[in-house]
Order: C-alpha cells, then sequence, then structure tokens
C-alpha cells in the first residue's frame, strides 16, 4: 500500500511548517518546529484530527537546520503512513518579483532567479529558498513548486503599485508588492465559494497574526493593500513597527548612529506590540496583562486596523464586507470588538455575542462582517496539484 | 507720523516670507523672496492690494542671506510707510517639541532650547532659527515670538502620538508631531467665526501646497495628521515622497549605499511629484503637460489624498465637512475634483460649476467640501499682538 501525497513547506529564519496533503487535497498531517537552531526547538505533529503524532525513539529533540527537522518530520509521516510517496511539493516563497503572478515551477534557473530577489526580502527569501533547497534533497526528482505572498497582488493599479520617488525605482523594482498573498487567496476562495453576493463586492479582509496586514478587494481583485514593498509597512504587528515615517530612520541614523543593519533590528524584531508593550509579542498575554502598557499597545494596534479599513475603504469606494482571519482575527473577540466599535458610519454594528462566542458571522448592520479561518497550506498544496496536472 | 507694525517672518532654506501688519492686524504689505544665495534671487514686496512696490534704486537684486533680504525688505518698508517702527517680530518656527502648545516669547534661553530641536527637523529648524538671529539683529530690544507648526497637534491622544518603536524612543522625542499647524489653526479660527456648526463637528482640513498634509478636527481640536516626527510622511508633495515602506530605506542603503545624508536629499528634494512625473514639482505645469508621467503623478497625489481622506475619517468616527486650502487646495479645481469622486459613500458629491469657479462651498452632498484660503501669517501677527498685551 502507497499513499501518494503533496508536501507544503514553509520555511523561516528558524521555524519550518509542513502539511501533508492526498492527491485529492484531504489533509494528513501537519507538522511546526519551533526555534531551529536553539536547545528549545521543539517539533509538533498533528494528524488530520488533531491527535499528536509520536515522535520516532531516536530522533533528535533539537534541530539544526531546516533540513534536518523536515528529514524527522518525514520519518514520522512515513511512519504513520506505511508507503508514504510525496509527489509534490509545494513551497511558500515570500516575494516573486515583478514577473510572478501565478505559482511557479522550481528549476535550477527559476530558484537562481528568485535568489536575486533576496535584497527585496533578506530576512525571509533566504530561509524560504533554503527549505526549497532542503525539499530538492530530500526528494530527488519530485516536482517542487513556489507559492508566492506577492504574487496575488500584482494587480494593482499603478498609484497603488508605486511610491512617490524618481521613475527609475519603479523600473528597478521599488513597488507596492504586498504580501499574504496566499491568506488572501484563500479567504477570496471561500467567500467565491459560499457569499459569492459578497466575493463580487467591496470586501476587506484583515490577516491578524504575529505578522498583520489588511487587504482590499472588488470582485475578488485586489485593489489595496497595507503592507508595501517589505514586510514591514502597515500594521504594527508582533515586533514590527508598521507604518512609520521615513524621518523617523533619518533621525535614528544620525542621532543614533544606526546602521541599515541596527535599523532592520529594531524595525523587525523589537518594536510592534513587543516593543510598544514592553511585554510581550502575544495578543493573549497582552490581553491578559494588567501592565497599562499592554493595553496601550492593544489599543494602538486596534486603531491603525480602524484607520487603514478607512483608507482601503477609500481606495474601494465603499465597502459592503469585512472579514477577519489570522490567529489574532480568528480568537481575539476583544480585537475585533475594539476595531469595529463606532464603525456605524461605515455600515458595520457587531452582534457582541455572535462576536464572542467566535461564530462565522458576527453582524448585524448593513456591511456585513465575518470570521474566516485562513489556510495558507491548503492554498500551496492546489498550486502543487494543479501544476502536477500540466506535467 | 509713525506706523506701529507687527512683522511676521517665515525663513526657509533659500526663501523669506515677510508680513507687515497694523497693531490691528490689518495687512500693510507682503513680502516674498525666492533663490536666497544664487544669482536668481528675486524679491517681490506687495502692499495690501496686491500692488508690488517698488525697490530702492541701491537695493541689490540677489541676497546671500536671509538676513540681507530682511534688511532690504524693512528699507522698501520704511520708504512706504514712513515712521514705521516694528513693536513685534512673529516667527514661524516649524518645531516646538512636546513642551509648546503655544506661541512662545524669545529670549536667549527658549533660541537654545529650539536649536536644540534641530534634529528633529534639521532641513528646517536651523533656517527658521536664523531668522529669528536677523530679526533680533535688526530690531534690538523689540520682542520675538515663535509660533510652532507642530503646536496646532500637541493634543493628539496617545495612539496616534506613538510608533509602534519600544517605548524609550516615545520618551526621547520620537512622536507623530504633525505641521502645517498655523493653517490649521486660522481654518479652524475661520471655522469657528463663519460655521459654527460645522466647526462643532467632524471636519478634515486638506491643505494641499508644496508642502502637503491633512488634518482631522473635531469640534475644533486636532485627532489626526498625515504628517508625523517629520514633514516627509504622509501625502506625496512637490519634490517629497509623502508616505514610503520604512523598508525602501533600507534596501537603499544595502543595494545603492545611501548614507542618511543620500537619502535625506532623494526623499526630501527628487521624489514626489517631480520624481514621478520628471517633469515638474508645481501642479500647474503638471496639469498643462501633455506628458502621460504627468498624469500619473497628478493621480498619485489624488490618490494618497483620497486614501488619508478615508483613514482620518475612521479616526474621527465619520465626516461632516472637507475644507480644501493651501496653493493646489485654493486652485487646483481638477485636484478637488478628481479627490472627490466617487466619494458619495462619504455623502460627498460636488457641485461641479461651483468648484471649477472655485466657489466658497463646491457641494451639493451631506457632507460639505469648502474651500477656503489660509493665511499662517494673520496666525503669527495675532500671536505676536497676543504676546504683547501681556508684556
Amino acid at each position: 500500500m502507497t499513499t501518494r501525497a503533496i508536501l507544503t513547506v514553509n520555511s523561516g529564519s528558524s521555524s519550518l511548517k509542513l502539511g501533508l496533503f492526498t492527491e485529492e487535497l484531504e489533509t494528513l498531517a501537519m507538522c511546526h518546529v519551533d526555534r531551529i537552531g536553539r536547545r528549545e526547538a521543539a517539533m509538533k505533529i498533528r494528524d488530520a484530527a488533531g491527535r499528536n503524532l509520536p515522535m520516532p525513539d531516536h530522533a533528535p529533540t533539537a534541530f539544526r537546520t531546516n533540513g534536518a527537522a523536515l528529514r524527522t518530520a518525514l520519518e514520522v509521516f512515513q511512519t504513520d503512513f506505511p508507503g508514504l510517496e510525496v509527489i509534490a511539493v509545494g513551497h511558500r516563497v515570500v516575494h516573486g518579483g515583478v514577473n510572478h503572478a501565478e505559482p511557479l515551477r522550481l528549476t535550477e534557473a527559476t530558484m537562481k532567479e528568485l535568489a536575486r530577489l533576496a535584497p527585496f526580502a533578506p530576512l525571509h527569501q533566504p530561509h524560504n529558498l533554503a527549505g526549497v533547497r532542503a525539499a530538492v534533497d530530500t526528494f530527488p526528482g519530485v516536482p517542487n513548486i513556489a507559492c508566492f505572498d506577492t504574487a496575488f497582488h500584482r494587480e494593482h493599479p499603478f498609484v497603488n503599485d508605486t511610491y512617490a520617488l524618481p521613475r527609475r525605482y519603479y523600473e528597478k523594482g521599488v513597488r507596492r508588492y504586498g504580501f499574504h498573498g496566499l491568506s488572501y487567496d484563500y479567504i477570496t476562495g471561500e467567500l467565491a465559494r459560499t457569499e459569492p453576493d459578497l466575493h463580487e463586492g467591496r470586501v476587506v479582509v484583515a490577516h491578524l497574526g504575529s505578522g498583520a496586514s489588511m487587504c482590499g478587494m472588488k470582485g475578488g481583485h485586489p485593489i489595496d493593500t497595507t503592507m508595501g514593498f517589505s514586510a514591514l509597512d502597515g500594521l504594527p504587528m508582533g515586533t514590527r513597527t508598521g507604518q512609520i515615517d521615513p524621518g523617523v530612520l533619518l533621525y535614528l541614523m544620525d542621532t543614533d548612529g544606526l546602521d541599515s543593519h541596527g535599523l532592520s533590528e529594531l524595525l523587525y524584531k523589537e518594536s510592534g506590540l513587543q516593543g510598544l508593550s514592553g511585554v510581550s509579542n502575544d495578543m493573549r498575554t497582552l490581553e491578559s496583562s494588567d501592565d497599562p502598557h499592554a493595553q496601550e499597545a492593544i489599543d494602538y494596534f486596534c486603531f491603525r486596523i480602524r484607520r487603514e479599513l478607512g483608507g482601503i475603504t477609500a481606495a474601494l469606494g465603499g465597502i459592503d464586507g469585512l472579514i477577519f482571519c489570522g490567529g489574532i482575527g480568528e480568537n481575539s473577540a476583544n480585537v475585533r470588538a475594539q476595531v469595529c466599535e463606532g464603525m456605524e458610519w461605515l455600515g458595520i454594528t457587531l452582534d457582541a455575542e455572535k462576536n464572542v462566542t467566535h461564530a462565522r458571522e458576527i453582524s448585524t448592520g448593513k456591511t456585513r462582517v465575518l470570521v474566516i479561518p485562513t489556510n495558507e497550506e491548503i492554498v500551496i498544496a492546489r498550486a502543487a496539484a494543479q501544476v502536477l496536472k500540466t506535467l
């Protein structure tokens, strides 16, 4: 007996997320490894029902590389699914540049092309591609497919793809790429399937997790998003600033002598909810803290979401629906309530009880508010299955 | 016969704007000097009726410093207003830091304090203070009063005064100061005087000139503005980028080797309408150009205004009025029309004919749209007169 499966790989700087799916795109198992390269590295593998799968006796508890974590996870998968045969690997790759609005079959040539985009996403792209390399080595001859976080947004109108820099910067790729495209792709697909009327309208999706962004769509087509050239702009995040005046960077260079590395560390890793609260980068911890700075960080997070909601609605010319997704969007009734408070001018009124119980539809006003759990892995698996069909 | 007068001074990097007022705040004359330090420097002085006043025969046509320009202008004033006695000088000073929400009598001590804020506005503050120094030297014993562009906004709620940086940066002054406060002060005063109901409501003011920003007020109190720590953020301007992803700066540092000076030159002086169009930093020139890049720059400018209008409206919880002011806001029917197009969802509908004829009220919808010429000089003169009364 063999189990033919599609594997999805989301490889970060110190984390690895794997999804195992049947050819028919049923979930078999999910694997999450955190803190790779550190002693406290931890791997969790769950089957489709959410049960933890046991680790093999000899399996290391720490992993030095994403490749080592991948090989151990594969052993667990093989124990649980005898005769497992991985027939395609789909990868989340943060940056597809200006050319890729669709998933891409990976070859030595296209991998080189994607490596050249590393300066656009220096904290993410190299780690994504390290995951690709590990899969290529582990599954020789198996097709690898890249799915880009930027791909969904490539349709943006020019006014929302450029900055007001001299033209040559646009030509060399300084554009408003936008990210979290796999999540937006999933949500718009769910809307098309379950809420076709709303899908045809003007919808704002708030993907709120440790990374956070929002996207405005009309008839499923992306018009506007809060992230731009990098995954740093827009909403504040767990440890990232979100929107900040470029003058602050000039000031920190001049007065604190920060260089690009120092600024990058500050803006990506020490800011956001963590920096503002001084307590935690985790919304659950902030919500249960009685430190007033924790509440201020939550207030700031919600204020920026509200402000961007207004901005994106202007880009859409009005709003028919607001969708919450992502770890915070799906689980924090508190954040959803604070974002929607006093938004009657946009036709938004929450049903407090439905919000607290995390109902799918939580609004009573003419602008519908929904909570839809996102699923980036299935979008990658679908893309891989689609590419397999063309081979 | 003597003419007791209040002088206002707006001293920039290569320009000087002077206003001469009676004690009763009637305009006597205005003076504008451009391109100071260059051969093409040009001084224009007009009386209250808008007539050009003749230059003295021996007056230089070029000025090496703002002080030299000030002294020549004073000669012209003295010729036209015999027995002229300047009894107070009011200064536009861009930055008052966190402590000054009101005009400030200038002394050696307060001037030193303001000089210490230069790192917050390195391209403006030193030139403003050079104008103060020139006036102190030219009018010994006369009170000098500073009026700050930041002062109007000091009431912002904390969520809209901070960035999501570690707390220590807020403490050391990295805040959302906002600018163009003298203009917003004037407009809110005009609203209180002529439209008391609207003044009590939720109003967005778009100050659109070669510098451009927007401000949201509730009952005349500032809630939100598009500029933040520096005068670089928010709307695109003649040569400034406005909003830009901080990741772009990191990228330009890493790939083009730009330092803070190089970035500052790029973002302040080579970007905005100029950079995006490649044609001009002047809206009139862009509007009469048939270069498609000129139209794209206008489209970008209007798109960003529309997006910020939505964002500020969210911060206000709705909108009752939109006010246009500044050179572009007062004179470009085209920009006003493009900003308001498809804004029915905000209750905004323009009266096309009234817009083209620059009527005071140009809307037909429930959200009122007005064009109110701003007057920063009179705000400075009023503050100086007010301080005089307390002496």
